[in-house]
């Protein structure tokens, strides 16, 4: 009764509202569109067009763009080029062009937007049959009218939404020809026919998962909405087969479909265990879906399962995120990718309307300047202008991986002094899927936007056709991934896990501890037994705010407890120009690489020296800051200093450099580091203020499996003691040290004094 | 007459305003002060305090930074550090604050900082007898509280300011017992003690010449006034001499002091021949100077000395910046060094004042956000206030070199099209004194205030004291002096003139043409007949902008005339990443430098390939966008990928990249190239924008010693014919010249259809 009083009432607003033209009615049937515009909301939206300044500023763009590609015609051509090409760019400009023509004919009830989506889906109908699959068949699962069904899914999920804004104004014979002609047959293209893309737990499946949705429930076919929610019927498979990208096809138990890809690859916290970089991707079908099941599958309560995982996964992504919005490149992760993407716009404003509507999103969605055309966005759009927004301050957060979160996670501690930040990102998280990098423990420090230590990220120029049609270089497998790409400790010259996607797969590292509750000690803390059989790694990551140094100081302990002796490289990635080592060093005369596998083949050795003392102290200058690592060695530790850039024959590595510290032929052994940011150059007045370490040295007093007593020395001539308890992670254990002849008590893991 | 009606309307105001009962009368007995704040304008300014808010806000500023000083203390140390050390940082803080507490006690008639710089000159004036010479003897001119003359000078000029300004507050015989135990024997320490240093032609002896004739006008000591204006008395010296820095000591016809400083390294058009980087430290005491001298010894007419020269050189010195106002690092340039640096404040304020009242230098003023405590920073403040700026479009501009402006030039051809700017900067000019570089015909691109293809600048860290006490590094001569750092052509691997800095004093290019007049055809040309002996280089650079292509592009014509064979290799200094090479290319599996002289010593070869074309592309990425070059070669040709950062044992050296066309055993020869910015890339959108060059090829069909003809073809097969007349400049000359079996006729030094 409700809806058909809702629909009595929507018709006579559309009707009242239609005073243009070349206006139709759109509704009257009643049933289209309900997919992420519903009736009721371009009724709403109608009603307050022109109020809203970024909603009706969003809509002028729409309106801009698609006007333009109504006037430069329709363009589909026969497909042929990679990413980055004429066809390729064409084809996704018609899917982005639809979609937001479909919103433009419901809000602006101009028949010529409706025309555009018509005429363009003919086309795509008219070719659809005429080829099998893409020429070019450089993908594992090669697309129709895209090189990778990954594109395609992007198309139909695009498509579906400008299909249901039309679908009512359309004749019936029409709708079931492209039914029949191009949906449906896409539909089946995407899932039966590539069964391996389709079943699969990963984020392009997610799209294909959700394409096959959309689609299904616009046009009510719920056969394909089955399909979408639970994958293929899988019949006989061998979990353990892999796909040419290197990683499993198949979830480990088995599961598939859109709700496999909810329950699986997101922990409770809502970390998506590919990274943040493709949790951003795969985002927008997520939610997109979520919000059209909601409209039409209410019963679902999507936005429940999982005890709200979605929208959680909304938040978590927003706090994997630098001072300017761009996404840690944890993993595979193009850098500079933020959340200004327009999956994160949409993914903004459906948690906002489906979640607590928290305030705090409603300023990234200031900064985003745009909302998505839709109930969601309007919302946001009203509730921004009646100044509802909350600043969106990132705190110190553990984020657990793991699809029950018991696989380890993400440790992120921030200082937040106005618009002075750092954030120190340590990740102890599972593998990561076929997306996974091999350096558990790493870890990566950011002042401001800015990177201090780096990860590498990924070695790919997306969408850059030059670059290998835009899609994963070489490289990304030869460097990217490997460990000594990341700031974590590397064993006889060896990724982690041997590099064996299967091993890693199977193993993660375990937090030892993350508490940031106290603002001047916060400290996060895992551990790692099976990267190298026979040795564990424990590392402790402390940031500390000491009242007489301006800014927080990392205190860095990586334990290593072995049952050989081997050799351990501590890599430092940082950026900018050596300013002064407290070691002596030599530069060769010639370079050579500092290996010949696991990426070591990758570097250049441009330097290398011995300690030669207790401690040593490296200060760089980057982005007119100053830092120093101080870190305790041994005397014999060799120093090298490393960049990028070996067997690179198409110049596709950034030629970034490191400092190594390597302990040779060592069994059980101890890292302490200090990473300091502590001063400043300016080149117009040309002063460089506090240009040297506020430390002197760290030691190591002593460290074995039970604890790890540390003495922190300060340029002043002051000192600290730090003890870690390194089996007991209980925050009420009493401990008992002696430390230099003094009997030391404490409770919880560290004593800091 | 009039200066008496003056000095009593004066006392009457002083007396008037003085309602702070810290406050004392200062100036009724009438002299002081009398050098940069007058009597007069302290009147002025008093009467505007509270009412100008530039001007309030930059008093209140040194207010607080005066008073903090005050605060702590008093600390005069004992000379011991180098730049960027303790007793040099602090005695440069000690004179910045006497200035703006001289000022301050002027203008807030608060006593307790003419107490500040009275007890802090006593402290001054106790320790000055005690030593001979600051203790670190690197400077070829070692100073007394700092390791060179230059900052003791910088430290007189800032502090005669202070010393004017409490000169009638303090009792005569702590007047006569500063000037006889501090000041006189400080003048002469820095002239009659160090002849060579004083009797200079260069900014350091500007300042030096500047200190002793500041100080000299507030004693009214003639005598070291006219020591300052024109000099020692030189003797009998040799004007071949040289200092340890590599520099002439003496000026060609022998002059020295003051004036000669204006005289020989200033070119008519205000361009000063060390280049931008000097010319802006130069330009406060040539200013600051001339202001005083205007105050003093008005019948001098200091500001239309040389015709105006010293406001033409404000004006030349804005237009030698980049769009965010940073100056080209023509020479010895640090990067980043800006306009909005304190010399160009006051530049730029007296500039104004002195000058037309340009409203264009407002618009700098505002940008600077800060004036000069005197009547010229209140003048720009008011006409600030009363909204008269206008803004300051940097247009095309040549600027010659040499004191009579026949010594070449830098000529600038830039784009303006609001926030989207280009800015071409070559360099034709004379050998630039001891800071030259041994780059002719070299030239560098800006895209808004980003450098496309770059001038290495210099190798120093400036006040960085881990860096070589902050002073030159080994490097700058070994590297950042030499040809190869630029992008101009390097024969055989020697460095123009033999890098031999008397032949290159003797020798400057000539301008064979600059005309900008047509905004879609810029052309600017010159010729090098010394660098190499028997060879004629002739290098024309052209922005052309078709109305097809969104910005505009630039041809380079680099022709050779030799008599004999020769290697030529042309580098462009990139930055960023290859995207791809029209040529195939290897890299070897260990580096090796490029050579081992002449800077070729610290490149790293890291590929190379033989040009097996008519016209090669190469393509990179940087700053999100898409560069292409494009160049005619020989079949033969060898392209080299090379890198900097070879021998370079403290890592003092930018490891920047460079793509080096080398011409093999050849004789006559035209390197031709197109360079464009035609395409972006944003990482948020993954969107890759005209990613490809608009150009297919470049050709040279013909040319010799009188014509040099050019066909372009664009990417859609469109074609340019481009013909140059190589030896007569004149633009009436009418040429005819058979191109490819067509005669065609025009007049003037191009022909582009």
């Amino acid at each position: 009764m409700l809806k058909i009083a809702k629909l009595f009432i929507l018709s006579i607003l559309f009707i009242s509202c239609s005073n243009n033209k070349d206006s139709v009615d759109v509704t009257d049937s009643g049933n289209h569109p309900n997919l992420i515009l519903t009736s009721q909301a371009v009724s709403e939206i109608k009603s307050q067009l022109g109020a809203i300044p970024i909603f009706d500023e969003t809509l002028a763009l729409a309106k801009e763009e698609v006007d333009a590609a109504i006037e430069k015609g329709i363009d589909v051509p026969m497909p042929k080029d990679m990413a980055g090409g004429y066809t390729h760019t064409q084809h996704k400009l018609n899917y982005a062009n639809m979609q937001k023509a479909g919103v433009l004919f419901q809000l602006l009830e101009d028949e010529k937007y409706a025309i555009f989506v018509r005429d363009m889906l003919l086309e795509y109908a008219k070719i659809f049959p005429t080829f099998d699959t893409h020429p070019e068949p450089r993908s594992y699962a090669t697309g129709k009218f895209f090189w990778q069904c990954l594109n395609d899914s992007n198309w139909l999920v695009y498509t579906s939404q400008a299909y249901d804004c039309i679908y009512d104004w359309l004749p019936k014979d029409q709708t079931e020809y492209l039914n029949k002609n191009l949906f449906r047959p896409y539909a089946d293209f995407l899932s039966v026919k590539n069964p391996k893309y389709f079943n699969r737990v990963h984020n392009h499946s997610t799209w294909g998962n959700v394409a096959v949705g959309m689609i299904g429930l616009v046009m009510d076919d719920e056969e394909l909405i089955n399909r979408s929610l639970y994958g293929l019927d899988k019949g006989d498979v061998d979990l353990n087969e892999k796909d040419n990208d290197g990683g499993f096809i198949y979830d480990k138990e088995g599961k598939a479909g859109f709700l496999a890809n909810v329950d699986s690859p997101f922990s409770p916290d809502g970390f998506y265990t590919e990274g943040p970089y493709y949790q951003r991707y795969a985002m927008y079908p997520f939610l997109i879906f979520a919000e059209a099941l909601e409209n039409k599958k209410p019963d679902l309560k999507i936005f429940e399962y999982k005890d709200g995982v979605l929208i959680k996964a909304v938040d978590a992504l927003l706090n994997l995120t630098d001072a300017d919005g761009e996404f840690f490149p944890l993993n595979d992760g193009q850098k500079g990718m933020s959340y200004y993407t327009s999956s994160l716009v949409s993914a903004v404003d459906i948690a906002y309307y489906y979640g607590s509507q928290d305030a705090r999103l409603l300023s990234v969605a200031k900064n985003q300047g745009t909302v998505q055309l839709d109930a969601t966005g309007l919302k946001v759009a009203q509730d921004l202008n009646a100044n509802k927004e909350q600043p969106f301050v990132k705190e110190s957060m553990m984020l657990s991986d793991g699809s029950k979160g018991d696989e380890g996670g993400i440790g992120i501690l921030r200082y937040n002094n106005q618009e002075e930040t750092l954030a120190l990102v340590y990740k102890y998280a599972a593998q990561g899927l076929s997306h996974g990098h091999y350096d558990k423990l790493s870890f990566s420090l950011y002042e401001n936007g800015d990177e201090v230590l780096q990860d590498y990220g990924l070695s790919r120029f997306v969408n850059v056709e030059q670059k290998n049609g835009g899609g994963y270089l070489k490289e990304n497998k030869t460097y990217a991934k490997h460990t000594i790409a990341h700031n974590t400790v590397v064993q006889n010259g060896v990724s982690h896990y041997k590099y064996d996607f299967e091993t890693g797969s199977k193993n993660h590292p375990e937090q030892f501890i993350f508490d940031a509750s106290d603002k001047s000690f916060q400290i996060v803390s895992a551990k790692e037994k099976n990267a190298y059989p026979g040795s564990e790694m424990h590392r402790t990551l402390i940031m500390i705010k000491d009242d007489a140094i301006e800014k927080p100081f990392i205190v860095d302990i990586f334990n290593l407890q072995a049952n050989a002796k081997n050799q351990y490289d501590l890599p430092f990635h940082y950026f900018g120009q050596i300013i002064a080592t407290s070691f002596e060093y030599s530069v060769p005369k010639s370079l050579s690489t500092l290996g010949d596998k696991y990426g070591y083949n990758h570097i250049w050795k441009e330097g290398n020296g011995t300690a030669n003392a207790e401690s040593i102290q490296f200060t760089w200058l980057d982005n007119r800051r100053f830092y120093t690592l101080t870190s305790a060695t041994d005397k014999k530790d060799e120093i090298i200093l490393a960049r990028v850039g070996a067997n690179d024959p198409k110049f596709n590595l950034r030629k970034d450099p490191s400092v190594i510290i390597r302990k040779n032929n060592t069994q059980n052994t101890t890292f302490a580091s200090i990473i300091e940011s502590h001063g400043t150059y300016n080149p117009v007045k040309e002063v460089a203020a506090n240009a040297y370490s506020n430390f002197s040295k760290i030691e190591v007093i002593s460290s074995d499996e039970d604890y790890t007593a540390i003495k922190i020395v300060f340029k002043n001539g002051r000192e600290k003691n730090l003890i870690l308890a390194n089996k007991d992670s209980n925050q009420t254990t009493a401990h008992n040290f002696k430390l230099e002849d003094k009997n030391v008590n404490w409770k919880g893991v560290y004593y800091y004094k």
